[in-house]
């Protein structure tokens, strides 16, 4: 059976209430893209496409009789599914306009609109609504430390008698956990990507450049991967390993390293997964800094299990692949949860910090990631699903260092 | 000739001093990820790719003889280039690492890394770069109204003698007036998003969702605009004229309107521009609309001159959309200034408080658009090049509305 979308947003919001309980929190508002997307089931474009900051609020309640109540410009607003579960839309005028011509909403705004978004107008409204639901002096958790500062004066101006929490911790100990249909949509995240490696590797020979490779990525996406779009693709050709906004033109050589580190998104989520290839023959260096890697990488596939602590992968992975054959090998993480992030990396990090225990449901990428000055760009990374007695790997191509 | 982005640069920055002069600002400091490109020529994938915030500033002096400095973790300044003009390049460790195999640097980081980024680590070196400088209690100019809630926090707790005021005007001021480089970025940029709507208007018929229209408009910009990307693509069909993260899939019926309002990357910088089309034959209505909208489009192009303050703009086009046809039409401005804003639209706007003036060499999108309930969107925007003596269109696609 296909899980539904909505029994998703039924479960986040049952999860959301028992930590809003035990963090005696009355409610909780999302701020940030991916957040107000999270909780409210909508996805902005304004968040998503133009990068706005604080243009749209979900606040969910702990009250479980209280829907979720969505604050957004009566433009975007439009496109909010009148069936959406479980929420309640309110809206606030913006620089945009919306006639109502055949009288089907019932009257049009007739006061000057602002030049460009206002957060004032929509942290009123927050205030507004919390309270008519009776929340005058409780606590209520926001994205503080994603808003940006002036935000943050504002809604303090606009709601000036309310205690505010960091949601921070809450919203990752909620999406660290996914639903079945989360797990879905990474299934055909992980899927799309590697049917976007595996199309444009065809395609690859010496004199390839970044700059082809990926538009030939992207065109592989669109017509075979059900029109999706590329996330990230960190493409890189031989030691020009740094991540690139303006791709690299220069064509690659014999024995160059081509390294795919590539996300897809799909209903808003997305893949994290990186493999390496290389043209023609790897070099003796090439040849045992993979297999260092690769060595680490199978282990972090067999070591993991619910109930470990997330540090002890760190702890045991990093030792052996420095004894491995790369002593130097030094990095933050060893992996990380990911989904709804766009910068794909999102807590809990296989970290030597994290206490976190691995958790069936959880969705972790598990990487090696080597940069080398002279060298180049070799990774392995897979993305796994947290099973009751391990991991499945959600994303099948070889794991071994491809000639191409 | 073709203009050269060292010029561009070295435009960029002597415009700056003078401001900074007239301002009485010793350094003016850029982290969000437009205006960090902007003053150093080196666009952050992890700003542009993966939306992070604060990870890599750029600090430009007062002082002439003092060059930019980039702060920028290892792994990203690997990538910037060794010719980047009048920049040093100061670097931090952060979660990646990079390897040294060949000694072509001189040593490997030991310390332990971070799990994710830190922006104390960064801002420290500010504090660092602006002593050796010499800028003890002076002003420095920094972007505090886009930085998040905590960065500021960060930053006032590692540079704690310095007197910080918002860099948001001098950076708005600054971008207004395009360089040569960036004019010719802008027209490519214009003429790529014309040849996706061409190519796409071929293949669409009643029947045609929204999906598969965004769908055809990205294939065509890869195979027949030199491989570029949309930054944005917001095509509606019929009445369903909001904004959609995830394009809607109902078929268009006869007499719906079809509306691209697109945006294409060329080396950062994006165009801004829209186009209405109609399935079959428009209603009496949507004719009405289109002509009181194109009535005001036209009045824009012809009024445009330097030295026009921009609420002019707005308080002689307003009231003749209203006088010609639509009696309701309300709006916050009627265009803006754009070029590297991935939010599309930026300072300044024409609209009603605007005092600055048109000036030659500024590129602004003049737009009326419409959404209306039922009806759905109609728009025309234009991307003009002020000029000594009025303004030149940048892109050339028929104003008309046109049947398909």
């Amino acid at each position: 059976m296909v899980p539904s979308k909505a029994e998703h947003l039924k479960n986040v919001a049952e999860r959301a209430r028992a930590i809003m309980e035990k963090e005696n929190v009355e409610a909780l508002v999302a701020s940030s893209c991916e957040n107000f997307y999270y909780l409210s089931g909508h996805p902005s474009t304004f968040m998503y496409t133009l990068r706005m900051n604080e243009v749209a609020l979900a606040v969910m309640f702990r009250d479980p009789s209280r829907r979720t109540v969505i604050i957004m410009n009566e433009f975007e607003a439009a496109g909010v599914p009148a069936d959406l579960p479980e929420c309640e839309l309110r809206t606030y005028p913006t620089w945009v306009d919306v006639d109502d011509p055949l009288g089907l909403r019932g009257g049009n705004y007739e006061g000057r609109r602002p030049v460009n978004h206002q957060v004032q107008e929509m942290f009123g409204l927050l205030g507004q609504v919390l309270a008519e639901h009776g929340i005058g002096g409780g606590r209520v958790a926001v994205e503080l430390n994603s808003m940006r500062y002036p935000a943050v004066n504002a809604l303090r101006e606009a709601v000036p008698g309310l205690e505010f929490t960091e949601a921070g911790a809450i919203l990752t100990e909620l999406r660290a956990l996914k639903t079945p249909w989360e797990i879905a949509q990474l299934r055909k995240s992980c899927e799309y990507a590697e049917i976007g490696i595996a199309e444009t590797i065809k395609g690859i020979r010496a004199g390839s450049s970044a700059a082809e490779i990926a538009d030939a990525f992207r065109l592989a996406l669109l017509t075979h991967a059900d029109g999706s779009s590329s996330r990230f693709h960190m493409i890189s050709v031989g030691a020009h390993f740094a991540p690139a906004h303006i791709f690299d033109t220069r064509p690659g050589q014999p024995g160059d390293l081509i390294k795919f580190d590539v996300g897809v998104d799909v209903a808003g989520y997305g893949s994290d997964i990186a493999r390496t290839f290389v043209l023609g023959t790897p070099s003796d260096m090439v040849k045992r800094i993979y297999s260092a890697l690769r060595a680490g990488h199978d282990r972090l596939l067999e070591l993991i299990e619910p109930g470990l602590p997330m540090k002890r992968a760190f702890d045991e992975v990093m030792p052996l692949i420095r004894r491995s054959g790369l002593p130097n090998y030094n990095r933050g993480h060893l992996g990380h949860s990911a989904g709804l992030s766009l910068a794909a990396e999102e807590a809990p990090f296989l970290s030597p910090s994290e206490e976190t225990v691995f958790r069936p449901g959880m969705v972790i990428c598990l990487e090696t990631p080597y940069y080398g000055y002279g060298v180049g760009s070799i990774m392995i990374e897979d993305m796994v699903l947290v099973t009751d007695n391990g991991c499945e790997r959600l994303n099948k191509l070889s794991r071994d260092l491809i000639s191409l």
